[in-house]
């Protein structure tokens, strides 16, 4: 470690790591400080990857069900889950990532990486404390704080009982559940509920709203609620918990329903995805002139804090809390950082995948948000059920929208509930992005058969009508 | 059926069935004659969708007999293939396509459907025959011949017999042949061959070329080749097929060898797929003015056959032979008949998929075709051993390169190799027939983790090495 750098980066997350990179990458002098084991952030250790890890194994556990349909006949009886086996293959995944990040950014000769806490003196000095060694006080230029989000616990009564677990601590866990209870549908909640619904736990999802989703399109949230519905997980929206209790026959969920009245369930784990919460204790940064508000770390439209030199991205700003739009303000914050003036990115344009089953993806404006700016629009729409590729797969169920400006067609949202909807978002998010018109998607050529196709086919159908 | 019609359209699959579509929607009086048993072509009934279902089924073999990776444990031995079942679970998809899409394009009170054939009596005249029925002569104004192509049967000693079959004969076979000789291996080869090789078969590929898919990213097929080589799938290229000989232990496949040399293998079942030929027989296009090649019916760029009311589209016109192509031909056709000047399609913006496992997905031109032009370009690299979505799924083997020009950076093919490249092909069409920018790429958001941040990540990292 150096006494001065260019730049303190906080934080090794999606974040932090390609803008600490991007500016070694450039000759600066770059301290990157990560607090966990190792590179990668939530989204490594606690969030997307480890999340998707099960559900790649409950997504072929459910193909293996359903290969009778397919001409493949076995004894399904026989199956059985080693869950250790899951949580090891796990490890090595992780492990792989993460030491493949810091193989990758260690060829930067001028970035420097500590694992361990870093704490503002003032604006211009930190102090570094490498695990389980003594701090060091270094001198910066410029700050970026990249420390992400922690889960958030509501102040229920019974969260602190040992069967309650975050969305951290559930990855861990070292069995199914038979119950399990999920406080909070969304995408974590959504996600692994219909993860250890396949893997054979009871599931109940509690949603204070009105349907599963919020943030999402909402006849598309619906449509998968009434699936999940259908494949008997317990979804009671418009509750209010009022107390989680261990008894003698599990744990005792109360809650209280839309009509007023009370009732519970029994679980044997209680799950918590009620929303996150930024990282900022710890950070010393009531010695510098940076504020915050509920939401996180205040920044202006540059990702500048109310201290000069000091900036800020990613989940401990605030919503959207994405790993791949942490990565985008990075990348976008390391180039205006060395005096390429790129735009910053437009949460208009961002993309986003709830790993449901089926995948609902999207990219650009809802339906509710078009609205509340008065945006004169209208609906392509397709249909999976007429899909040949879907129904090759037998996933004919889902539904495509692509929202477009009515006078103009250009393109200003898509959303898609169908399994593999993530990898369409690509072109979803190029579409909004490059204000493509129904037009232009309409007369791309797209391959046959594959999903796709979709994208072209609804904006035909679109086009003819009118 | 009417005396007179705007236009006749003859040929009911990818390419006819649009245009007819199409036509009619806009107020013409249309007629569409098909000779096969249903609307949908040889796509539908003898190519893309029977393979593609027959694919289903051995990805989800593939992915059952991988159970144990992703800590699910079954006797894999236990495992059988009900053949007849994966043959009506076909025929029921078939059948529901077909229908399908007669009930759309019935909707159209201005297109009468004939089953059937049609021949030319001269260039406003054409005899129609329904199928069982008397002939009847009609009137046109302007006829369009989406006739579509059949399997070429080279002249090889022993072609005759009857276990060689064609693309169309192997998708009716009642059984897995136990050793199956492939000679072609193109797209249908490959497919089919790594199909049948999971299914149980000792499958051989013969090619006359240096590698497989002669028309692909070379350096991609070359690495699938390598694996279905891995797979102990036998691929015997620069060959020379000299006879075929059914003997008592067998078909005999007697081949030259690159070194001049004689041998043979033994098979049950000989798949030829060496090609097509246009379907043009029996239209008596001897009584009109078109002319014909070796590849086709000649057409100008319009589209227009050398009988000016006559056009013609899809395979029967030669190369490119893909049922998206000739629907986007037939859209682009019928706008330009009703008055509306729109580009036809662009060869330079076509995509493709090949089925293989992985998937070889394209958009644009080849490096062959990129240095034929002379064009300057460059090719931004990814490789999916380090993409999190691949690890995930234990499909970390393949690779992506985006073709781009040296000075413009103007993105002009992507090629892809890896399981799911298919549907990302959607922006890979989008950003070549947009002529999009490797720094558009690189800045679109792409959610993570799915296969489709691949193109952001190859783009940064290019454009952060030049």
């Amino acid at each position: 470690m150096l006494d001065k750098y260019d730049y303190l980066v906080i934080g090794g997350g999606p974040g932090g790591t390609p803008v600490a990179s991007a500016l070694a990458s450039a000759g600066k002098q770059v301290l990157l400080v990560e607090k966990g084991a190792g590179l990668g952030g939530t989204c490594l250790f606690e969030g997307c990857i480890p999340s998707k890890i099960f559900r790649e194994s409950a997504r072929r556990l459910r193909e293996l069900q359903e290969s009778g349909d397919f001409g493949l006949c076995m004894p399904t009886r026989d199956v059985h889950l080693d869950w250790s086996a899951i949580q090891e293959r796990k490890q090595v995944i992780l492990h792989l990532r993460s030491t493949g990040a810091i193989q990758r950014i260690r060829q930067n000769s001028s970035l420097d990486i500590t694992l361990g806490s870093a704490m503002f003196l003032d604006n211009s000095h930190a102090r570094i404390t490498p695990n389980a060694e003594k701090p060091v006080d270094i001198e910066f230029k410029q700050a970026i704080i990249a420390t992400g989000s922690k889960p958030f616990r509501p102040p229920i009564k019974g969260v602190e009982e040992s069967c309650v677990v975050d969305s951290a601590q559930i990855l861990e866990i070292n069995h199914v559940p038979e119950r399990l209870a999920i406080i909070g549908a969304g995408p974590i909640g959504v996600e692994l509920g219909q993860v250890f619904h396949t893997f054979g736990s009871d599931v109940t999802l509690y949603e204070a709203g009105a349907h599963i989703l919020a943030h999402a399109d909402q006849e598309l949230a619906e449509r998968l609620q009434q699936q999940m519905t259908e494949e008997q997980i317990r979804i009671i929206t418009d509750c209010h918990i009022k107390r989680i209790c261990r008894t003698g026959s599990g744990v005792f969920v109360e809650y209280q329903t839309a009509a007023g009245q009370t009732a519970h369930h029994f679980a044997d784990t209680v799950l918590l995805v009620t929303g996150r919460r930024p990282n900022t204790e710890g950070l010393g940064l009531e010695n510098t002139a940076v504020k915050q508000t509920p939401h996180g770390i205040q920044v202006d439209e540059k990702l500048q804090t109310t201290e000069a030199n000091i900036f800020a991205l990613g989940d401990v700003v605030g919503q959207p809390m994405f790993a791949h739009w942490a990565t985008a303000q990075g990348l976008a914050l390391a180039k205006n950082l060395l005096g390429q003036p790129v735009p910053f990115p437009d949460a208009d344009h961002n993309s986003a995948v709830i790993f449901s089953e089926p995948e609902l993806a999207m990219a650009g404006l809802t339906e509710e948000q078009a609205q509340s700016r008065d945006i004169e629009y209208e609906v392509a729409r397709y249909d999976y059920k007429r899909d040949a590729r879907a129904q090759i797969s037998n996933r004919a169920k889902g539904l495509l929208k692509i929202l477009y400006e009515s006078d103009s067609h250009r393109i200003i949202g898509i959303h898609v509930l169908v399994e593999g909807a993530g990898d369409l978002m690509g072109e979803a998010a190029l579409a909004v992005t490059q204000g493509m018109t129904l037009e232009e998607l309409a007369c791309t050529i797209h391959p046959h058969p594959t999903l796709t196709e979709s994208f072209s086919l609804a904006a035909r159908s679109a086009l003819q009508k009118r």
